[in-house]
């Protein structure tokens, strides 16, 4: 029989189910540009410096820095414009003091040049109708060295580590891999997480049910946190309650997965057989049957050779809030992910007061609404076998472990959905 | 010659933008299985209620609430167990005041019962090793009409409207619909997003590049960014820099999609022939060319046909910037969307100070960090065609229009990418 340990504050008890997580997904190779929202496999480093050749940040002219010193409305400074850099090529102009030559925004700087003059602060001498070099300009403010220019690796130096194993790739991501020509590199395998519906009372959600019967939506609620989060889903139907077809299905999806979320049917009996099923599939088995949290104190939270395994309760707002405070982590842990993307929230005021028990961290859903002075959060009361009370809300208000409940008129944070 | 506007606040710019959009998608069934992140097209009513029958919450016994009247620890009713609802079928168990019927979580109740009491406020009088009716329990708490069962369209009622069109479909809408067997739904058509580059010095990121030539990252970063808000991307490659050319391939761009982006070059003559090239697309073609914001001031913002087009900046931070601030709600605006998700935010202490000037809306890139006392927020400096100040951060800081300024220590929000 398994040893149970008390009911867990959340915090702790996702700790303990990292902490035991020692499968790693396999990695392959990728195009960059259908890397989106995937795990880099190693540490990326830049082949070379960007930017690789010295750009103008500005319109204006690539001058010597110390031609422009003391340069002023009423003292001008005199350049002669010998030639022009066009966008795309080789900067290959020679020139010397006293000289200036035409550099557009993003193109290449002379190497004779130490800084650009933005157009802005010139004028061409005499009343030439097109600029075609050579021709004369006045110049009314100095420059410094550097100034108006991008260094070559002020962006990224040679070498450098540009992103770490473990990193959820970004649209900012791609392009900087881009930038340096990396068109491929090594990602984890998207994780597969098996989901499992049980309960005698369960039907496919085609199906039209009987007396008695409800359809099955916390397989496909799993299944959309699951893609959400960059898994794949793989939805294996519905268990009977006994422990041999529970057992046999459990045991067929983890074999094909890097994760098991068993959606329990909610009776006693039922939960029983699921803590008996997921120790009989493996070591170390159940780690924990209980989270201090409402929705979702029954969670039966597990590991089987090295996988992590959810039993999750089958009220259907229980079964997404646990899913989402311990299915994601487990994901983005298979990953090897070191810093899981911030889960947005926004800060709002409450418009009823809630209720809560110290010693438990509460998640009620909430509609939004703007106001002139921020947001405005209205609790969706409902029991958790109520998906509507989801459908309604906007995100869930958090109310922390050690608070007796929070007032009309107090700020909550309402992490988003 | 287009008739410029001045440079207008973002929220003016963007307001401006989404009333001249006309351009609608066109409606597409669906499986409900395949429908996350999708949006409406049509209100959804419920077909029938839910729950369509009677449930228990608790694991018990149902009875006449009338017969628990006065019950307490000292003086116990006594009811007689006369049957049991199996999970998922019928309760046609007739019973009679003075008796109970086994139900359990989520199992029908009785039609002669109003009331469920719970297992733990009962006790088996005498010693029955196993509990099967009929038998006698003693019971040791009132309940009230109604209590521990879900009233018939408590959920839900029959023929409510469940969804407004417009709706963007989270993992819980999915549920309430299959919940109803709602199994296919009508939808708006993805929308496809043309995204083409423009400048002489641009080449495409697998090629090495020349002195003077960069590569193309624009183009992918915006495809990440619009297939994370559920658009298509298409990816049209890169035109080079004169009317001729930008025109062909911005016509055909704009003919195959429901939204064009251009990458403006970033030197003032490229940004002229952009400008020209949209108006001569249709009608009513630039809105304005100028939005009070940094990085992004150039922005080109119009409408040809009924379509979104945007001309942004070459700089890949001032095109993401941009790009979230006018193309994702036009993405939202195309497929019809009421209330767009909500843009996730955390707020952080500044670890510096960030100058600003008043009359723009500035965005800092950030990286944040967690502390004992919440989160701390590093502004990393840089200029705007440095895609690493991106990739090494979190969110953007943003500065609101008319502010002078922030300074270290002080709560600024940064909205998470």
């Amino acid at each position: 029989m398994p040893e149970f340990f008390n009911v867990l504050p959340p915090d702790e008890a996702r700790a303990l189910l990292l902490s035991q997580i020692t499968a790693a997904l396999p990695t392959t190779t990728i195009p960059t540009t259908q890397a989106l929202n995937r795990v880099t496999a190693v540490p990326i480093t830049a082949p070379h410096p960007l930017p690789n050749f010295r750009r103008s940040t500005m319109d204006g002219y690539a001058v010597r820095a110390a031609d422009t010193y003391g340069a002023s409305d009423s003292l001008p400074a005199f350049l002669e414009v010998v030639g022009e850099v066009p966008m795309g090529q080789a900067a290959d102009i020679p020139f010397r003091s006293g000289q200036a030559v035409i550099v557009h925004t993003g193109g290449m700087i002379p190497p004779d040049a130490d800084a650009v003059v933005q157009i802005e602060h010139t004028q061409t001498v005499g009343a030439a109708a097109v600029d075609e070099p050579p021709y004369e300009i006045e110049l009314y403010r100095p420059v410094a060295p550097g100034q108006n220019l991008l260094q070559i690796g002020e962006d990224v130096a040679e070498k450098a580590e540009i992103l770490p194993a473990g990193h959820w790739l970004r649209p900012q991501d791609l392009g900087g891999l881009l930038a340096l020509g990396i068109t491929e590199l090594p990602v984890c395998r998207r994780p597969r997480v098996a989901i499992l519906a049980t309960g005698d009372e369960v039907i496919n959600p085609a199906q039209m049910p009987g007396p008695g019967q409800i359809r099955d939506i916390n397989s496909y609620t799993i299944a959309g946190q699951t893609e959400r989060a960059g898994g794949v889903p793989v939805v294996l139907g519905i268990a009977p309650d006994n422990f041999a077809a529970l057992h046999q299905m459990a045991a067929a999806g983890l074999a094909q997965a890097d994760m098991l979320v068993m959606s329990a049917g909610s009776s006693v009996s039922v939960r029983d057989i699921t803590v008996e099923v997921i120790d009989s599939l493996g070591q170390p088995g159940v780690l924990l049957h209980g989270v201090a949290t409402r929705p979702g104190k029954p969670t039966i939270v597990a590991v089987v050779d090295g996988k992590p395994v959810l039993g999750l309760p089958g009220n259907p707002v229980s079964a997404m809030v646990q899913y989402d405070m311990f299915g994601l982590p487990a994901l983005w842990q298979l990953q090897g992910v070191s810093r899981p993307p911030l889960r947005g929230v926004v800060y709002a005021q409450l418009s009823e007061n809630i209720a809560s028990e110290t010693g438990r961290e509460d998640y009620i859903p909430a509609r939004l609404a703007e106001t002139a002075t921020g947001f405005a959060a209205t609790p969706v009361f409902g029991k958790s076998n109520l998906i509507y009370t989801l459908v309604n809300a906007d995100g869930l208000i958090k109310i922390p472990l050690n608070t007796g409940g929070v007032l009309a008129g107090e700020t909550v944070e309402v992490r988003l959905f």
